[in-house]
């Protein structure tokens, strides 16, 4: 439980997002599974921005192959929280990507998140490598 | 199928939020029951940030009798949206407040709603005449 | 608030659902927008299993046009439900359901939703006459 | 990518729980944030149903600090789902749950998650050893 949490600096971008009613259970707080909706909002807003990814019509699709979330903090409506995105791991045909969860007037993550896609064949349904444009994007959201 | 479909002018405030990739289901467009979150986190933060309610310890505690909502259009991720809101009818115990839901860019609304709440009494659950600041407050709510 | 409570036998069919944890908000029960995805879930369930319609990919499209909810009573975590489900008005181009959402105990519905789908064409978006399929099926839902 | 799926037999019990229209994303399967809800319900229904814990007024309260999900295979609406639920690792204050989601027509998990509680103090929100009566609990959900 001694984890370190990251902070601000460790992220390569930031998006505010509003909370919602809805992602507060009966603890008062924003559930557990609701940091996830976060996390799958901030990798495909970025994909759809920068990476030209023609969701969901493209010859190649990102399949999720692996998330996990570490919970430092508690989060919730009303406030809204600041969405850190970066990414640790480029593979051939797969990246990692990590997202911390900021209360706005925090500098250090409410949460931790990884999310890996394997980017495959929208038919054959089999890896393919990287395109060299979404790679490129990509590499831009390298930190450090 | 002819209805008219209101405009920015017919609500009191708004406030801006941001959409999820959950919002939208498999026919692209946010799902019909997603429209309601936005209608609940617009009432909610209305009530928390003017009728300084204290949700949910209160004495008194609104309870949702009657919703409803007309769709015009699609909304959807990954743009945000703006949420109208006003009050139609403050009664004895209870109100209701109308909610637009509008495309950034579009001076009419892509829905609108109306959610009704009563007001009871936290323990005996038996509806409560409106205090007299949350009425005050609701009553500049209404437009026109 | 005199509201008649329908009853079980108001429904044509009923499908028992479980309920989740992140159905129940801050106040302990399940939230109004939750019930909205009892009613979507039961309409669609119905149209898939006995309309043979193929969602998302059919020539025509069910639109919703308008929904709404009456709540009498409150549901929630951990208990499952009974969702009752009916069809009032077979239009031309559109159709009603009505769908009560039970306490697995209780013969009175707990809430009581409507759900009004316009049937369009794919490419065109224009409304189209209900399939002569999709409307005898319809009609055995109706009552009475 | 290699990863060996679990199987029935590595879970200690099952539910079976019906999913809804809302589960399935713009690509016409499980979103990947869904799956979380289903293990948020299956740890929180075993907890209410065999260690008599009054959530959310007990002493002692649950916070997960972490989660992951190991994605093997596509699940969704309409079909339901069977979760399979055990304890890994019972540790002083802390307990690892790991859940299987499983189609109902296969062996092998579509997914395989991980849920860590620790338990604190409602108050001082401290971490408390876990009472002897959830130990004992616990341990019956341990499989091998």
């Amino acid at each position: 439980m001694a984890r370190e949490r990251s902070s601000r600096a460790d992220y390569a971008q930031f998006k505010q997002m509003t909370t919602r009613w809805r992602d507060n259970d009966m603890y008062g707080h924003m559930n557990n599974v609701v940091f996830y909706e976060y996390v799958d909002t901030a990798v495909n807003t970025w994909l759809i921005e920068n990476a030209a990814m023609d969701i969901p019509n493209g010859e190649i699709v990102g399949l999720v192959v692996e998330t996990s979330c570490t919970y430092h903090g508690s989060l919730g409506f009303p406030e809204p929280l600041d969405v850190g995105l970066k990414v640790s791991r480029v593979g051939n045909t797969s990246v990692t990507f990590e997202i911390g969860l900021f209360d706005v007037n925090d500098q250090n993550a409410a949460a931790e998140a990884r999310f890996t896609h394997v980017y495959v064949n929208t038919e054959t349904r089999r890896p393919v490598p990287l395109p060299d444009g979404l790679r490129g994007a990509l590499e831009q959201l390298v930190v450090g």
